[in-house]
């Protein structure tokens, strides 16, 4: 199995990057040096210089910077925006509704196709043009859509066989938003979102004496 | 400025255990050892039995391990759970909406009493039984109600200004979900969620050759 050859400090920092380099373009700048950037994000610049040199093969010029066009193309490339990766979304509750219907993530790259609950009420049914379909047919309709990502938003008792039927289907990332621990064969990524870090972060912070 | 003593790492870890340990009382376990923690979450003894110690003064005890009910509460008031911390909703999208209706805060500590949009059709009405309020009283109305944490859930474009606000009504901690960087001043936490970095992951591993 290959070691995962992404550096995720850099990773981490990229799609704050970007989000910089579009405001930039469309405030009519042309051109963006690593100093800039640093000084937008509070970044040590040394760390912009090195994330940008591992990304971009175009080289930023003294005194000039890259040009930010060239510069945008190659962070959306390595971030992977470049391709489309269709997905699934499993739980339509609250969240995964919300997911559902939220029209941002074609910026990322990534496209909901369907999502499957076991409600009969749901199923059959379409959220922003979205298709309801049932949890027993994951596995058979993700294999021939060529699903690759799986959205977990299901209680925590159901998402590790939502997590298996998924898997079963040939997807190989997971995006879970269930508030558990998954076990997957090698070769799957999971990619967790837990709540509970933020909000015990956040509790931790306003324990400590208020400050000037 | 105090620094935070908070070593970051146990407390990413910290909410895994405690919905381990929740299972395993539900399921009728009394006792736990930090052997059976890693085992469950396939983690280095070592760095579970330093955790627990951190967190818990009650102690493991050779053969025994800790009593499960002692160390939730341990874990619970150590992340700061025990106490409800009050907290506002800025910005009611798909997004906002499910955040307001979701019923789970209440188990990490975070009560979100109101929220507030510029939306006319908006303003008035309820979700989830809180009244969605106007942006402009944003501040005067955090300070009358000691509001401790604010969930941004606006457009990157109305980030800054509600962050400004609310941190002017008194908020210490404030919950990002807006696709920006956030300038604050001294003693106030960000915590940002930024869906960008998991997909660039999950989009990442996919574009690795596949292996068994």
């Amino acid at each position: 199995m290959p070691k995962d050859s992404v550096p995720r400090p850099t990773l981490q920092r990229l799609p704050a990057y970007l989000q910089l380099l579009k405001r930039m373009q469309q405030s009519g700048a042309t051109n963006v040096s690593c100093n800039d950037i640093a000084g937008e994000l509070s970044l040590n610049p040394v760390s912009v210089r090195k994330d940008l040199a591992a990304v971009s093969s175009s080289g930023g010029r003294p005194k000039i910077g890259y040009v930010l066009d060239t510069l945008i193309l190659d962070v959306e490339k390595y971030l992977g925006y470049a391709r489309t990766h269709q997905a699934v979304l499993v739980g339509v509750g609250h969240l995964g509704g919300a997911l559902l219907a939220y029209p941002g993530f074609a910026a990322y790259g990534v496209e909901i196709l369907a999502a499957f609950d076991h409600s009969r009420t749901l199923i059959g049914s379409r959220i922003a043009g979205k298709p309801i379909l049932d949890v027993a047919n994951i596995s058979q309709w993700c294999r021939n859509h060529r699903i690759e990502i799986g959205v977990l938003t299901v209680p925590a008792s159901a998402a590790q066989s939502a997590c298996d039927a998924l898997i079963a289907g040939g997807v190989r990332g997971i995006w879970n938003f269930a508030p558990t621990h998954l076990r997957v064969p090698r070769g799957i990524l999971v990619q967790s979102e837990d709540m509970a870090i933020p909000l015990a972060m956040l509790s931790k912070h306003l324990e400590q004496p208020e400050y000037e």
